[in-house]
């Protein structure tokens, strides 16, 4: 009857600052462990002897984030994932979630301040980790990146029904708020290296594409990570549609050449899509 | 290249007013709807000739609201899944999410106010339909509901390791936000009559459970919606462990009998299971 | 230079549980503790040798919660000011915030479940207490009320201008999130007792007004609480007018007699007022 | 009876492109409107001819955002202040609040892409017009400014009693979500540079100051603005304490020297302070 189940601990929250001298960096993250497997003991009679508690996994975490370098979230999530599956003799799967928060060095001095930071907020960087007894499975991502253009943006030609009001554009602000997921096809990789450059290539993309609709841009960004970097064999692009819609002037007389929007949070259009590498 | 995707509109909120001479109710909803298929001209092309405008699905909501007598959510939702995989032609399946914001009436005369009534906040009633050209899938849950035990509730016997320092006890509080999600097994079902009954259940077997961790009671809760309710062919639970900590009032030469709690967010324990009737 | 200034502790969450026998009570708190004086060498030369650490509040929030028989937030804010002002003499006054959260037993057995709660979410008590070393001010309040009413609320006869598309209406949803803090003139007061008092006097004003606009309401409510509690020399009500919009179906050939409406956040209007009884 | 009063629209979510050639810029605003006056009429007797609803303040606030040239959120706040007080009558006052979400180019071609953008998130400028028949006062601020540093920060000496348990600190995280607000003694100003300067100054302080407490720092940032810069007669400063708490490894027998913390959110210090130039 118990047909699946996991459990653990989120919102881990944890900061490690590195120290090169006088320089400091900051890593600010927050971390989320999954247990799966067979916890029927558990379950039915509430024998707890095959469970790990997720107090101890927080524990966990802040001891192994002393000893880890984190030359990036990948790592330690691949290092706490092997550390947690042997841990559990009776979890079959384990499931790691980092979210890294980003802070810049105050412009201060010549390649920033060195101890002191800005959290310019919103963006995260993130990674999940799933292994299992026989494989592993690492993603990274991003989250919460809002960006916006201004030109290069229609919306038209689509289908009409009785409900039809949206007027045709050939010229509207298009908005969203991205969240990125890709996964690896295996070999090494430079994971936080490799999370930049996948970063430009979907801002490039965003920003010089002829948008014809939120999924005709998404599929050219998702596309152009495949074509670019040869690592990724799957990414998934989730793209809110953050509408902006052009006020109404004329009703008082007055032109509205695109150029004051009313900026709305509800309701909002959401496109998903998964692009994965063809094998050939 | 194309593996999955999906668009639609997310956070339609309607307000639907039903008067009965004087007496008035409120239905106060949250629709999201997402269709999935072929829209492959759409991404790679740019061709929006198959593309329903989510600004569309927006102003069918509002109209189907209209002629709908709302006697649940998920009968408007069933209407909500008919209609638009009838709209979109390149659809293969739809799928409606319903959120319900309940009001209570204010506490004036017998039965209530008539016109005039109170939002409690937190919980919400959902449902999610999943309908494709073959089926229909129907599941009724609810979200936010907020509950704590301060008796029946223990943890021990829990695997320990090296980074162990949480006590036993045999007495502590059991706080969650439940979120609960079934799914029927089909025939005839008066919903939002199944749903109190659900939810009381959940409720009844929360408190009166001789809980030995959240995974015990959290199975006794789906156990007991699956045994009472042949209608459920199942469950799916998720319950964080809001963790209240006994303040350690020692340090001050004060004793605190499991009185005074630190109440926390993060981070959190998250227990999470599906129960499903065996198939006989 | 140093005009004014404050600190202390904010967000302190606190749950004490009374038991009595098998029946419990639940206590769900957030504090907020400020002092203010005279700390210029703190401030100026980082002299903290007058600073009560924020950490110590929090700890003595504990501790004093443990002493304190909770008969009411306004009388455990009133112990907590005075003890903060008998810490700090650098301190010329202290206020303390309370907010509590509701719970309610869950529905079984006569008077409900001895130790297992539902937290509705949403609403809560507050109250605000200013000690300096001559005076004392209690505060009590309620937060995040949200209320509606689907009849007796027009709006007409207004200022227009060149600017003006609202439509005169003479039967609208009237809905808000009401907060509300209110000041004793003095004496002996039963606290907990008033507060559902006015609570009261706030919900039959609103649901029973024939409503000309929110002002109106608004101040009928305030009259209502200094005519009915003498107790209460002045009340501030801060009224968000939450929007809801008749959905236009007219353009789909569908009538919409005050039926489907859109539900906004934002804008929102936001009507505020302080009414003070007037002296004799 | 009735002692003060306001009303007005909040949350009027605004977003302007200017576009020189093919280069364009973006104004991303929240305008809030509030008036103040003698609305008697409107509150007791539901007469409503003196009032300007607040869907046309909103109206209006789209109107005159085609007709600004948007230089500064001060120069349009005091365009909207005159306007308002301008159209009500009744009013003796007008209060204009508007927030400016940042945004960024994407960093492609020299100077950042022409139409393309990011918006970081957390960080809003801010200002705060009042006006009355008489006078008008210009405010320029910072919200949500998360900042953090690494060293130079202690906190030791400080005033111990029965319930202290923290331990004094010579080099601990010092983080804060900054808010700040200043006051223009008059005089003609540029208030997008000035906003920027003072935003430089209050960063080096930060970064740079040896701190003994956030008082201490506080204090440092203010006068330093105050110091710096003479259109600037008044500055307000909320500094919570956002708690870094070392990791307790030595449990594990593991050392921890100042690298890795536990990150919270709550409880928090909570840091205020104003400071005025002082006349000579």
């Amino acid at each position: 009857m118990l047909a699946e189940s996991n459990y653990g601990k989120s919102g881990i929250r944890l900061v490690k600052v590195s120290r090169h001298g006088d320089r400091h960096e900051i890593h600010d993250l927050t971390v989320a462990i999954a247990l799966e497997g067979e916890f029927v003991e558990a379950h039915v009679l509430g024998d707890n002897s095959a469970v790990l508690p997720t107090d101890t996994m927080k524990n966990t975490v802040y001891v192994l984030a002393r000893r880890h370098p984190m030359e990036s979230i990948e790592s330690f999530a691949l290092a706490l994932s092997e550390h947690f599956l042997g841990e559990s003799a009776a979890a079959s799967a384990v499931r790691i979630e980092i979210s890294q928060h980003l802070w810049e060095r105050l412009p201060m001095g010549s390649g920033g301040h060195p101890h002191a930071f800005r959290r310019p907020g919103g963006e995260t960087r993130t990674t999940r980790v799933e292994r299992t007894r026989q494989s592993v499975e690492v993603r990274s991502g991003i989250e919460g990146l809002t960006i916006l253009k201004s030109a290069r943006s229609a919306f038209r030609g689509f289908l009409r029904n009785e409900f039809t009001t949206l007027a045709e554009t050939n010229d509207r602000i298009f908005a969203t708020r991205l969240a990125a997921l890709w996964r690896f096809g295996g070999g090494d990789v430079s994971y936080s290296l490799l999370a930049r450059a996948v970063r430009a290539t979907l801002l490039e993309t965003f920003a010089d594409h002829a948008s014809a609709s939120v999924q005709h841009t998404l599929h050219a960004m998702g596309e152009a990570v495949l074509d670019r970097h040869p690592e990724v064999d799957e990414i998934r692009l989730s793209m809110p549609n953050k509408h902006h819609i052009l006020a109404d002037l004329a009703r008082f007389g007055v032109d509205n050449p695109n150029e004051v929007f009313v900026a709305t949070e509800e309701p909002y259009g959401l496109i998903e899509a998964t692009l994965r590498r063809a094998r050939s």
